[in-house]
């Protein structure tokens, strides 16, 4: 499979190929590849590439390899949900096949139809969304859901290029998300790219701008979404209560892939990370040696800071316990 | 006079130093030199510089010289108000001079004078803070109020010196403070060099640790308190209303040098920083060229969102426009 090595950009744009669930899993762990959408193709696409590269004829080992890479990139990130969800979509079909050759091809089809929905779900999220949009406004935005965290066009960036195509006029505020810069590197470029109106500032002077009247609606992705709480980048927490305080729409925008409503807040693990993003950036030190570093990569807002969540079927307002309801319902059932 | 060059920390402790208001100048707009006090006390030592180092003999010329000396400095940084108080201080006494041999005995005595006060108004007004720590206690903080940002011991960071000196056990959080991380570089360096137990997060992160219950207090430094709000580095103002959303203690550490009670909000500038502050860092790229950056150093916290200001007079509590009368009042009248 082919990705962009998030990493590198805005630098460099370089297309990368993997060819073992390891190089993969690997890629995802140094963030290569990331963004919730975006890691639900990857993980899709791992098990069909486990399943077709396999050289086990026999079924029974067969499964069992499968299920080995299943579970490799399953462990990789343990906070975005839509991981496991590209996992498990290919991996069910795997299960159910008939034979080792059956199960290549529906693998494979499988993880194609994963990618290829995934930029239709974000087209109707965009449309859905930028309907909260006023004519003319300033969307504040943090880390990076867009393009890059999908196969195109984005969630949270999806919904301000459809308010845009509409012909908004649409200013971004985008958040540089430290301490990896997802805002600066990726938000910022990809905007700019598109020729959409996009300033930078740095994660802690979103309250201020709040405070000046500078921003009208906030807008941001999400890696999980519980029965309570919404699972995004670091950061997200402070802009919503932020927001609740100054008055100013706080949206989510994430497709049904990412939602998870058996569970609650306190049952999903934030995942830490490495105290190197926070001490150094390039071949600058930014901290002494040894000093304790606390480095979350999530936060959870709490759904009573929500105002809505844009998803592919609508758009959910509270109260969310009866809206979630259309979340788990057959598709031909649900009326929004 | 000399003075550490804090861009060069925590990975190198340089002792610089400056024999020309010039000098003193590029100094102080490359943060060289930085924080409020600190500032007062560099512009205090910059007029007796100017004055000390004059070859002027012409009394006319030689009050003209360091006039142009104190407007140069002035203009360096419009926000922290104690850079204008140490100037002020020290241009007074030389423009009251009868000739130019007493202006510059005079300057350099108050240059001296306002030096040696800062550090027993930081040990002061540690001392009357302390008593609002609880025994055990996680105290968040923002950039650096600390013996950098001073002479020695500091506002914010004295507060916790004082408390850890009376057998307090308190855990400081120190946010990195965007884009300039004097958080990581500077308060961590400073504290972990005391023994003091200090854990570094991104700013983005503050709010969440309120939401799990991990934050006691807040405390930060000021550059200038206004009849209405408290002007300190960007992010202050986020914190704030993270503290008040969450019912958590936010205080304000600064000497009455920081007070500028004829003006309100409205009235301050706010010095916007270059963008390459947010662009880059060390020798990485972080953001596309030409994408546009709103980068302020600083922001505003109404009043009410301050629990307490700790002055080296006393603890000032809301109402503000009463506490407030106690600023102005000679010395000796002062009842706290």
């Amino acid at each position: 499979m082919v990705y962009i090595d998030q990493t590198l950009l805005p630098g460099r744009y370089d297309v990368m190929r993997c060819t073992t669930v390891e190089d993969l899993a690997r890629a995802i762990r140094r963030l290569e590849i990331r963004g919730a959408p975006a890691l639900g193709i990857a993980g899709a696409m791992g098990v069909a590439l486990a399943a077709a590269r396999s050289a086990e004829t026999d079924p029974g080992r067969f499964q069992a390899e499968i299920r080995r890479a299943a579970g490799l990139l399953r462990g990789t990130r343990p906070t975005a949900v839509n991981l496991a969800w590209g996992i498990d979509r290919v991996a069910r079909k795997v299960a159910m096949a008939a034979s080792v050759a059956e199960a290549k091809a529906l693998a494979v089809a499988e993880a194609n139809a994963v990618a290829e929905e995934d930029e239709r779900t974000c087209r109707r999220l965009g449309n859905f969304g930028e309907e909260l949009f006023p004519t003319t406004c300033t969307a504040l935005t943090h880390c990076n859901a867009g393009a890059l965290a999908c196969r195109c066009w984005g969630t949270a960036l999806g919904v301000i290029r459809s308010a845009v195509a509409t012909g908004k006029d649409v200013r971004v505020i985008s958040c540089e998300t430290r301490p990896l810069n997802q805002g600066s590197r990726l938000t910022c470029w990809e905007l700019a790219r598109d020729g959409i109106d996009v300033t930078l500032i740095p994660d802690s002077s979103a309250a201020y701008l709040m405070r000046k009247g500078e921003i009208d609606l906030v807008i941001v992705g999400a890696d999980r979404i519980t029965k309570d709480a919404v699972f995004n980048k670091i950061g997200t927490y402070m802009h919503a209560v932020a927001a609740h305080h100054h008055g100013i729409p706080f949206y989510v925008a994430a497709p049904l892939s990412t939602f998870d409503l058996s569970r609650r807040e306190t049952d999903i693990v934030i995942e830490e990370r490495d105290r190197a993003e926070l001490a150094g950036c390039g071949d600058r030190q930014l901290a002494p040696d040894d000093v304790k570093v606390l480095n979350y990569a999530f936060d959870a807002t709490p759904l009573d800071l929500v105002d809505a969540i844009i998803t592919e079927i609508g758009v959910l307002r509270p109260p969310y316990d009866k809206s979630f309801r259309l979340v788990s319902e057959p598709a031909e059932s649900r009326e929004i």
